[in-house]
């Protein structure tokens, strides 16, 4: 768990962008299950027909990106997109049954007794459980040989009744990591952090296989909301394999004119001002302020930031990398932290499971 | 060979970003041969303790990016990089033969009779000859069959005297370029243009075996030219597979922040002014114009069109993407078209051929 820093909007003065080990983005599936304490409704959008991995604008009213709009920010509900979506995946699971008989399954290895960890493998299994999803779970104890592990990931890799295999990082110190995510199969990589798949991912003419989660969860909210992506000028904050890099890449494959801002670009605000679509994902609290963003743009905000609350019990409360009551006054649409993008990471990867149980047995 | 298109910088009024599907860069290799029409001096720099495939800014006397030159721009001398670099590596060549007996190899792959092909496959040829490294050839006819170049491909790849192996592109039209070029191994695959070899140089922490040639001759350009990349803006203007694509996450890897403009950003001319490198990869005469130009940024251009010239013999002159004339007075450095990146690019496919060579030998 990323430990507590403490800044809000009105001490965050100074704009920097730190290079960033943490790995937060990868647990934000468990986030999604808390509550937004101060909700806000979304106002005019109604969602419908929706489709499951929809790649095509859906036809929600649009939001109209980089146009101002003067009563405030639309709120981008990932909350109840994720929803809607896992109640799609719910259906296709079951015709998938109904049809062929055969039901998604999803492997996860869990190494270790980090409680963080075991609380995302339990919020992962429950997930599954909640769409029909078969989970499959392994739970090694921390000092089990790399040669262990990998054992197993072969096992399910053989496995037909496996369609994904996710190994929940991070891994103890001694073993290597990259060793062991090369030793998942590319057919069941459903974290999509394969180089292969981000090799496909970054090349014109070419499919991966699976897209990583949290940016697919990304660009599924602008498809869900109907905003524009193609010709659209998009700043990506963060360059991470998991988030920054791959949301860059997804937008590139939309025709949106990308720009990737990060710990060593010197002035971050003056380009993410020239954005109608901002990606922010450096887990960085209340980094990008009001004057970052231009007016009516949307921006999307990936980051999830412990900040002291004395109000809170735990003594803290969780915010994003973007100033949330700054944006709103600027933005045209923004995600909330918690509720935005959170939870739509956990969906993609059952929509993940999904695809690669479809793909596996050729079911349209 | 793409069309002569007739634009100068006088005519060319209009920026304008067509989605492009010319495969000039691909055969950037066969230009070096032409001379430079109006040469221009390097002034003032010189090249010492130039290093093989190095990736670390070399001593040159550093041209400062971004920063203006009221006695116009540099010329980035790319023949004479190229030349120095093919010495160096004539010198490692001869150096690997003595120490442990084994030549480097390079097999090129020829499908039909397309003459440009031909001509590109002779000097790729005489290329190696010139730094002793092996060639292998096989010439097949247009109206083989798939299987036919599969098989010679299979061969290469398990031939312990052949560490690159490049197909000679475009391939006869009833074939699958895509097949084709997956069945190279990776580990011989000096064009750098498989998957995961672009999977890995998208990923921080990863390293791909091979680097595209053409991007990875741009980027030594600036290199040996001491040009600082980290923390600059660097603008790349066009998004293919080949050039554009890698080379921005080549700059990116160098910590510079990138911008990608292609044939659907509305302001083209706006983002790139930003710069303070451009590399420009899109294969449309003259596009770039001064007023594109930050006063100071560092040029490279990819480029290479022909365009009508009643002066010329042939009717035709080679232009590259950028105006010349206008990017000399604005730009503190600039690769001519010929003679810039042009050369670079076959420097670039012995100097994998090398690398490869090394490490299939463990030889440092």
């Amino acid at each position: 768990m990323a430990s507590i820093t403490f800044m809000d909007c009105s001490s965050s003065t100074t704009a920097r962008l730190f290079p960033f080990t943490r790995t937060t983005f990868r647990h934000n599936s468990v986030l999604f299950l808390r509550r937004l304490v101060r909700p806000l409704s979304m106002r005019s959008t109604s969602l419908r027909t929706l489709t499951v991995g929809s790649s095509s604008v859906s036809s929600v009213p649009a939001i109209n990106a980089a146009i101002g709009s003067e009563a405030g920010a639309k709120v981008i509900d990932g909350k109840l997109v994720a929803k809607k979506i896992r109640e799609e995946i719910a259906a296709e699971v079951s015709r998938m049954k109904e049809e062929i008989g055969v039901v998604p399954g999803l492997a996860v290895i869990l190494v270790g007794d980090r409680k963080d960890s075991a609380t995302y493998v339990r919020n992962k299994k429950k997930a599954c459980e909640s769409v029909g999803i078969n989970s499959f779970e392994v739970h090694l104890p921390e000092d089990s040989a790399e040669q262990e592990v990998l054992k197993f990931i072969s096992g399910f890799n053989d496995d037909p009744s496996v369609h994904g295999i996710l190994v929940q990082l991070p891994l103890p110190s001694h073993m290597n990591e990259q060793n062991i995510l090369n030793a998942v199969s590319i057919e069941k990589d459903v974290d999509g952090f394969h180089p292969l798949n981000i090799g496909r991912l970054a090349m014109r003419g070419r499919e991966p296989l699976f897209v990583p989660c949290t940016p697919k969860g990304c660009i599924e909210l602008l498809h869900r909301y109907g905003v524009q992506i193609k010709g659209k000028r998009a700043v990506v904050i963060g360059r991470s394999n998991i988030v920054g890099m791959p949301a860059a890449l997804l937008l590139q494959r939309e025709d949106a004119t990308i720009s990737i801002v990060h710990s060593r670009t010197k002035n971050p605000e003056e380009i993410t001002k020239q954005a109608d679509i901002i990606i922010s994902a450096v887990g960085q609290p209340n980094m990008v302020r009001g004057n970052w963003i231009k007016p009516g743009a949307v921006v999307i905000d990936v980051g999830i930031n412990p900040v002291e609350d004395a109000k809170s019990p735990r003594g803290y409360k969780l915010v994003g990398d973007v100033c949330y009551e700054e944006a709103c006054k600027v933005a045209s649409a923004v995600t909330p932290v918690p509720g935005g993008v959170g939870p739509m990471t956990i969906a993609m990867l059952l929509s993940n499971t999904l695809c690669s149980a479809k793909r596996a047995h050729n079911f349209q």
